[in-house]
């Protein structure tokens, strides 16, 4: 395994724990948020305005990949890392959430899964065995594992028949995995059921992978469910492995996540909605397509030391996106990206001072 | 006026001449392309990217700006140079061209032209006088004069009609305008015929603009006429002021237009076959969205310095443009863009080394 993980400090109120993740590329200090890089690209900006923005890992997906350009281009070009000019670690997604997502597009088997493709209608098989293949050609550090990924809301059978087929498929992985130098990560799946989470926790658990994802959360359940299932999986997630809590990115619910253990994050949510002309300040969303902003000379934030921030006003960035011109979205996807990258920091640094539970406080209280 | 212009080196076999225009923002060396920003924005990229790419000095469109965000949150913010964060000199065209490419929308009367917004059909004055309230109130160091812009091809009358009536907006223009620090130059027309064009330039040269504008032309007519037209009026320039040959933006018309004597070029042509996935190498266009190029990684040009061509190969730009993401149009911009600037630097070096008439030579031998 081409990972490992330190625990520097836990929280003694909460779950909350700050840790280094160890990687080939360097070190990622966890807690840690990972932008989406859906097609070798976090949408809009470059790697080193990534960089710029304090991102330490970035996530990409191997079913998009696959699609276009192919994942035998990208490893012609040497890689995700090459290809796409990002020397940081970047992790894999296995693509299951996506065919899961394809709803009529799709048939699942023991085997694996049948899809149709978004782009063309073209059809597809992806096994465990063919998607550990699509992600050692892409070549990232971390490979999640392929995962059966249930709907919300599921019927009991249908998440058990997910649950039981996502250890199934994860030993499979693991046994086309076992010779590479890319780290593996298992995924728990168990939907809102919390005997099926612990079920699926402890067989994923038992393979021994060095980080673990949880599945099949943030799909459409009331946060308040979400903050359960995670307060009843957490005690029993072993201490020396980073947690990945997948798809998650909403400030509220990275603050949460890290108070109930979570390392890892990722999620669509600051670029998609940075792309629909709204960013985040401490007291929450802030539409910026708004009139309200139209001779609003002020920056996004004063107190945001981001490229948008330090250089543009509201106004300028405002009419930017109502003219549908293109720095519009590359400054309010900074920015977005900027505000969760820094608040992880802050988590970090509160965590490691013994102060957690004040910012988690603190944080709430203006939050809207 | 606020603006001077210092002849450096005239080439012995050409018309061609290097010198400097002297700005309140600075130095600007020409012959220079002005990169086009028409909504505030040179489009795709951001003020830094415009510095390290080798923009001097940059164009915007009053007739965008009126419409969208409105000159007057535009001097509200400051001016164009405060609400864009460009410190570099900034020259606005007069509308002019925009409101004549109106076609069915526009009415033309000696006092201006009534046309309705092509963003909601409003219906809008241009006269002279407004026309210099709005660019006076977006601020930038240099403003276009009004000027009726003929068609091409266009009957001698109409073409005589506008030629009147632009002498006469001139004159009106330089009125409301003889008490402002912005400079203002005047716009020869004349269409295709070259008695009007000896004639309007007549009359533009009389009013003693600090620099001429060399407007309807490039507007569908082959090159070589163009050409003539340029060889029959250039003799009769003032050699103390700077010609801006509008709307020109074509590698092999930027070289022909120096050997004739033309020091200023603008285009949306660079950025906009950029955006269609077209770039510019010393052999010509290279359409890097076509499938020949999915597995090239070289960059667009190994011999180019660029930031795309520094980080990128022509597969991932490929890639990116085929998945329509928004840094591939990024890419092709920055590289086009690039490619002008230093073709003008190499123009200029090789004027003022005596060595322009071989570069031209060599440089249409290359280009296709």
């Amino acid at each position: 395994m081409a990972i490992s993980y330190t625990l520097k400090k836990k929280d003694e109120k909460t779950r909350a724990r700050a840790g280094i993740m160890h990687t080939n590329r360097g070190d990622v200090l966890t807690p840690v948020f990972m932008p989406v890089g859906t097609c070798a690209t976090v949408k809009t900006i470059s790697p080193d305005e990534l960089k710029d923005l304090g991102a330490q890992i970035i996530l990409s997906n191997t079913y998009h990949l696959y699609l276009r350009p192919g994942h035998d281009v990208v490893a012609e070009a040497g890689g995700l890392h090459c290809f796409m000019n990002w020397d940081r670690p970047i992790l894999t997604d296995s693509g299951g959430f996506q065919v899961f997502s394809l709803a009529q597009l799709r048939k699942i088997k023991e085997d694996g899964v049948l899809f149709r493709s978004h782009l063309d209608g073209s059809l597809h098989h992806f096994t465990p065995e063919k998607v550990m293949e699509i992600e050692q050609a892409l070549g990232a550090d971390i490979a999640m594992a392929f995962d059966d990924c249930s709907p919300y809301p599921a019927e009991y059978k249908t998440v058990l028949d997910a649950l039981e087929r996502t250890t199934n498929w994860a030993k499979r992985c693991q046994e086309v995995h076992k010779d590479s130098t890319q780290a593996l990560f298992g995924i728990v799946q168990g939907g809102l059921y919390p005997e099926l989470r612990e079920r699926s926790l402890r067989e994923i658990v038992a393979l021994d992978f060095p980080g673990i994802g949880i599945g099949g959360l943030s799909v459409g359940e009331p946060k308040p469910l979400m903050y359960e299932i995670l307060d009843g999986m957490m005690p029993m997630m072993p201490e020396d492995k980073p947690r990945y809590l997948m798809g998650v990115g909403s400030p509220d619910c990275l603050v949460e996540g890290v108070a109930r253990g979570v390392d890892m994050f990722d999620c669509v949510l600051p670029t998609r909605i940075a792309r629909n002309g709204t960013v985040w300040v401490k007291e929450g969303k802030l539409v910026i397509r708004n009139a309200e902003y139209a001779r609003d000379f002020r920056p996004i934030d004063s107190n945001c030391g981001c490229y948008a921030c330090r250089n543009f006003s509201r106004a300028y960035i405002r009419h930017l996106l109502k003219a549908g011109e293109v720095l519009g979205i590359r400054l309010t996807t900074i920015h977005n990206l900027y505000f969760l990258t820094h608040l992880m920091a802050d988590i970090r640094k509160s965590i490691l001072d013994g102060t957690f539970s004040q910012f988690r406080y603190d944080f709430h209280l203006q939050w809207k």
